[in-house]
């Protein structure tokens, strides 16, 4: 017999990209960086005893709070109050629709986009309405009157978008925020890796509206995705209800928090490989054009490139997951021509570039 | 304006032990080891570099869940498949609950007992049934029968329980399984300390029920508070909905993983300092004893101490807090003139006692 809910039986599970064992596979397939943390987190973990694990962490990752705090210039109308630390983004998705939407209501989101949302919402037993992007990947027009007539809870925007690289300026969401009547939900999981000279920063945003919050994450732009590690800013009345009572007691770890604060302290090294990521964003987008993969301008650590006839995208896939190359394909609407490469180093890149040639030579 | 579901908005989040920064406490309130994990845990965790941490983790741990298929020698007919790893054991428990409960049905509970049942069933939005264990705190006569008429979906049972100390039998816990309808979810985070001559394993009971769901934690036995990090051993048709469905898609990290590997491999450094607590248990209900502070016969790294008149618990509580000794006072029925004291080493055991003497002297 089974014991499952009724929408759990019915439903599938999230299928994650493929994480293989061998350090020998090119993996281009699920936007890490390519450079590991730097010598601050190292030296952080080498201070790390086992003397240190032996009693419970602190609750709410409360110092690493005040570094992120500061790390954003918080203040002086917001603070450490305005953070909470999850276990990954994973955690702060699952607990904004835990804790703000009811199993009648619904979530919105902006397709094709991020298939977790579909399998937090059908996991909770409420919604999801889908509101398609645009032809340039960009917000549909009058989202906020379509999100309002939806009676949407949440509305999740990935900015940078996933798989399109393309950003939504701080002007559209304030609009979107202020519009909106329920909480506009802020992914912004790539955000490090967008060009510094467009000066996009939705911080204040969490200061403006109560119904905005934001997710950052260690796991790309700090190259920490195999501690799981990440965090939310918002209003506290949006913040308060999850660090108190939704999320699990001690919910991140004694190492993450304090790898996390190394890595916020000395941030301009992993700036540093954000920088390289960009220009060899711009490197293979244009040595991808040269060969016909034409890619969308992206702000994030990947490109989604459109496979020209008469190669199909699965097949291309297919035969650089031969060759020891992982990237993305998405069965997907809209997605089934094209495929999402992240960014590697120039090494990984050329190599790329040469078996690609190769293949559809 | 606040965005809260209705159930979180008045519900009360969980309060945990106090958790003080001073390595100075003597900290018997939270139920930790005494000792550090041991030399193949530092050893692990040495060999940890930070290049490890860049991609994403193994989504269900399968190297810990293989190690723990041996270590609990599952088998022909269970193995890794028995086994979820999760982010603590509160980790599980959310998941218990959030996979195997609808809204409008309830969890069931022998009370007094965790606080964070309470929690986690608002938080969902189920309620929660409460039934009293008896004088000696054993679970409630013709309990099962109880169990049915309620139509409770699940039960938890913490066994050895908390706070009293009490061991439930196997036999008890088979005939339980056996009769209720729901599932049946043994909490044995303290299951390590039980005396080895009683020969306890309840693990044989997930191949003979699809109803049992077992918890393990390394935070006390383990001595790994601060990694959180737990596993649930159960027959497959309710362990799979929560690995491939319902938790967090990365919910353990590369890093807990491995040291928790470490340590499964290397039980027998941890299992001595489990037959060090036993007797320093036996040590300090004696002295305990002898100054009227009577205790119930633990199994588990904890004594429940009930204050002699005239003196009130809560004061004593204060008293010892005030001299830099931290234990555990409930303000709940049936506990109100009982303290719970974690096991220490003997020297933090004899502090204990000595100052207790003087407070009440």
């Amino acid at each position: 017999m089974t014991y499952e809910r009724e929408n759990i039986k019915r439903m599938e599970g999230y299928t994650s990209g493929e994480q293989p064992d061998s350090p020998d596979i090119i993996k281009l397939n699920t936007n890490e960086n390519p450079f590991p943390p730097g010598p601050a987190v190292a030296q952080a973990l080498a201070g790390i005893s086992v003397n240190d694990l032996r009693r419970y962490p602190q609750p709410t990752a409360s110092h690493l709070r005040d570094c992120l705090a500061i790390y954003h210039q918080l203040g002086p109308t917001s603070g450490p109050d305005n953070i909470i630390v999850t276990k990954g983004g994973d955690e702060l998705l699952r607990l904004a629709i835990s804790t703000f939407v009811e199993e009648a209501e619904s979530i919105a989101v902006a397709a094709p986009g991020y298939s977790l949302y579909d399998v937090l919402a059908t996991a909770h037993g409420c919604s999801i309405q889908k509101f398609d992007l645009d032809n340039h990947w960009k917000l549909p027009e009058n989202f906020a009157s379509k999100l309002n007539q939806s009676g949407a809870k949440i509305c999740f925007v990935v900015n940078p978008h996933a798989p399109s690289g393309q950003l939504c300026s701080v002007a559209e969401l304030r609009q979107l925020a202020n519009d909106f009547q329920g909480v506009l939900f802020i992914d912004e999981a790539y955000v490090d890796f967008v060009d510094p000279e467009i000066g996009y920063d939705s911080t204040p945003l969490i200061n403006e509206f109560d119904n905005v919050l934001i997710l950052r994450t260690f796991s790309k732009g700090f190259s920490l995705a195999g501690l799981r590690i990440a965090y939310g800013l918002g209003a506290q009345s949006l913040i308060d209800p999850m660090q108190y009572k939704t999320k699990d007691s001690y919910n991140t770890d004694f190492i993450a928090q304090t790898l996390a604060t190394a890595a916020i302290e000395n941030y301009q090294c992993a700036a540093e490989t954000w920088s390289y990521v960009r220009n060899q964003r711009d490197y293979l987008k244009n040595q991808l054009d040269k060969i016909g993969f034409i890619s969308n301008p992206s702000q994030s650590n990947f490109l989604l490139v459109t496979v020209p006839a008469p190669f199909e995208a699965e097949n291309i896939y297919q035969s650089l997951k031969q060759k020891g190359i992982l990237i993305r394909y998405f069965n997907l609407p809209r997605l089934q021509d094209k495929l999402r490469i992240s960014i590697g180093t120039e090494a990984e890149n050329n190599i790329l570039i040469t078996i690609l040639k190769e293949i559809i030579s």
